[in-house]
């Protein structure tokens, strides 16, 4: 363990022992234990099963977990819900100090569940004998190393088996355990250029919370997203203690998404965390006070971090009071994107003489450039075309004319995909542009969608922010000023 | 002409001149002829250009309109804004009675263009010679059929050339050149299964609007759905009564993109079509007093637009009251739909005795089903696989129950995309399911990008709407709701 908190025995153990390891491939027992194998994990395995003989992926089954030799320090639980009491004095016994429990049938199923409960915090005394992480979850992920390098992998321990992935800033924190398994794998298709630090299911949290994950990642460097989904607050108070805390450290954003806000959610989630219904004005309260990032949907949650992860990786700094400008290729999309940047309460600053004039230069005398910062900018590139002039000295002057302005916090740049325009493209130029200056660079893209994708992940590997719909790059924007809000407020 | 409007004149003309016609295949004056002529426009195209010689695209030159001897319905435009008035009388002269001018340079670039203007009206005579489509437009496009098919085509006439598109019943009317021209690309290949049959771009419409083309679009039985972006509404009045009239004809529905809804959106609209600024409030009346269904981009105005025509395709019945029913394969995501579907207005009703047993058969006992209308429906999948019963099966059990319910009007089905699962898939049955009822199905596909893509086209091609972001799906069910009851307010 590299520091003395609970959360590092769960995502840092020496040695695990797989309760419910099996042969069988459809199994979730044996999915957890290729997981583990697959991708590197460095700690010692122990494969548990009553009734299983032989080896799994190179190791060897062990009947009990009080059958292994060396000490353990994790066990991970993949069997029914009925025999997790008996294993679990088992792990006591054997002074296993953590349980990783992903069986469901708990409080989510109504009254037998809640027998199954007591009897645990009987057994545990209260978790004070054994710490436990769910049940009826997805497992905890920490990748140290991307898959497609030679030092691929880190703690793998769910039975979602995770092939490719990046390592990167963010770290998840839910209570749905699809968010940490299948969505993730969608997310990380969609942004390829997105990376993790860390995904964690927390299930039911019968002992373990978001609490003590939130402590844990609060005080890691390597983390400065932490992207939440839940659908109960285990203790309010102390959730608002930890996102004020969140606030007062550099490059540190919380994000979260609340399931069962309203009345139909609710009973929602009854069913499927056996979270109790909540008042939604104390609900609302909370998450005012804690003044986090608030996100409508898992969609929408992953683009926010991932916007915030992109914009702390490049030591952008996040806009204050809103101020942005928007070159475009369309005065249709420019006229939207004014009307949109009030619907977020950022506007588009009237340029000063000088960088009015740098616009100027670059424009031709029959379409002069607007006074405010909302620059369509095909006809100063029609002008270069037809005065044989580089293109992206255009962008260049227009960049350096906006930027200049000190109430001009960002820029939004729409640019049109297509196979025909890709050799008038200078891709390290577009990535210069966007490195040379502090302030947050989006990009709206559109057009062929093969371009739009080629585009979108060689200007996302460098973290810089795409998007494909217009209000999206707009409200993403509007939440870095938020946040930076939330920051000086505290 | 198959009517008497004149619109008519602009969608089916017999023969055109292309004035600016230019062997230069960079030049819009080429584009158009190549437009016109690649998507077999059935009249006859006359490419004038007064110093031009010989050929191009196989159709000779000539230096003025009064060299053809032949009659002209339509004059088409691209050249430099100051010659449009003398040509315009050479129009006069000739007989012609429409001019679409796709050159820009007039109310939007001030003073001068506003001089040109004033000479148009002046020798058109108050626009009483010769009827005008534009100016600075893009054109304006009718499909007669598919671009794969062996009669592919309709009239073609704006200078981006289209090469691959669909017939559908959608017409799109626009302020903005980039919508009908690299916009409406980018949404063909967004969604390659949606279908258009007119997108016309308007320009500053000088002489012919909106208004002209709603009426049209309003008569025609080929259009359910009219897509329309406006920078200013040239009769507030005659807008309303069209949308009005709308809301009485069956399977009509008409969407709106209103830019300079804003103070910074007004500055943005002078510049771009000399729209110039309206009060903003007597706007948002002028929009709730139509009653159309509003969108806030480009994105969601297709996004809407996509779901009408789909639904207008298939025949389904626009749900009047929002009880929805939700088959998910995760709880928290059942939870987030839940809890949006009170964002908009929907509800997941309680199922009544019959239906609640019906669903209550095809799941386990560990796990029963929830009495509102939220199925969880992987237990019931487990359970089949357990029996070894095929999962269709299942699938087919859930959607008769809940879509027996009368106060349920639709289904969201929300599907993880996966290659090692698309085995299990039985489209032909997902389509059969969706068809069977005249309530609205849609899906929310997330998983593998590659296979949501594969899913998302198999369904959409059998006009089932997909989505890949939860909240775009019940906002889009939403405005069915919010349609249907403009319908029956009318």
């Amino acid at each position: 363990m590299t520091n003395n908190h609970i959360v590092d025995l769960f995502l840092n153990p020496k040695s695990v022992a797989v309760i419910g390891a099996s042969k069988n491939i459809v199994k979730g027992g044996n999915r957890i234990v290729h997981n583990l194998t697959l991708n590197n994990y460095k700690g010692k395995i122990y494969p548990v099963n009553p009734t299983a003989k032989g080896e799994i992926y190179g190791l060897e089954f062990k009947k009990s977990v009080l059958d292994i030799e060396d000490e353990v320090d994790l066990a991970i639980f993949y069997v029914g819900n009925r025999l997790i009491p008996g294993l679990l004095e088992e792990c006591i016994q054997k002074g296993i100090k953590g349980a990783l429990i992903e069986a469901s049938g708990f409080e989510e199923v109504g009254k037998k569940g809640l027998e199954l409960r007591d009897k645990i915090v009987e057994i545990t005394d209260t978790f004070s004998k054994i710490r436990i992480v769910g049940p009826n979850c997805m497992g905890l992920t920490k990748i140290d190393e991307n898959s497609n390098s030679e030092d691929k992998g880190g703690f793998f321990s769910g039975f979602g088996v995770f092939e490719k992935y990046k390592r990167g800033n963010i770290a998840v924190v839910s209570q749905s355990g699809m968010l940490n398994g299948g969505y993730l794998m969608h997310i990380m298709q969609k942004y390829p250029e997105l990376g993790f630090r860390y995904s964690c299911s927390i299930g039911n949290k019968m002992d373990l919370s978001e609490i003590e994950f939130l402590e844990y990642f609060l005080d890691d460097p390597t983390v400065n997203v932490i992207a939440i989904y839940l659908e109960s607050f285990k203790d309010p108070r102390k959730f608002i203690e930890l996102c004020r805390k969140a606030k007062k450290i550099p490059k540190k954003t919380i994000i979260l998404v609340k399931g069962g806000l309203t009345t139909q959610g609710q009973k929602a989630t009854l069913s499927h965390t056996g979270a109790l219904a909540e008042n939604s004005q104390l609900l609302e309260a909370i998450i005012k006070q804690s003044g986090v990032i608030q996100a409508n949907s898992f969609d929408e949650l992953f683009q926010f971090a991932r916007t915030f992860s992109m914009i702390y990786e490049t030591d952008k700094k996040l806009p204050t009071k809103g101020g942005v400008s928007t070159i475009v290729g369309s005065g249709g999309a420019g006229t939207l994107i004014a009307d949109l940047t009030m619907k977020y309460g950022l506007r588009l600053p009237t340029l000063g003489d000088d960088s009015y004039k740098a616009l100027v230069e670059v424009f031709p005398e029959w379409m002069p450039p607007n006074r405010f910062s909302l620059v369509d900018i095909w006809p100063a590139m029609e002008k270069a075309m037809m005065e044989r002039k580089d293109r992206d000295l255009v962008i260049k002057a227009a960049y350096d004319a906006v930027l200049s302005e000190p109430e001009i916090e960002g820029l939004f740049n729409m640019m049109f995909c297509s196979r025909r325009f890709r050799s008038m493209w200078n891709i390290p130029n577009m990535v210069k542009n966007a490195r040379m200056t502090p302030k947050p660079i989006f990009f709206y893209l559109i057009g062929e969608a093969k371009e739009v994708r080629y585009l979108s992940e060689k200007l996302g590997g460098e973290n810089i922010p795409c998007f494909s719909e217009l209000e999206d790059m707009i409200k993403n924007f509007g939440i870095l000023v938020q946040e930076s809000k939330n920051k000086a407020g505290n």
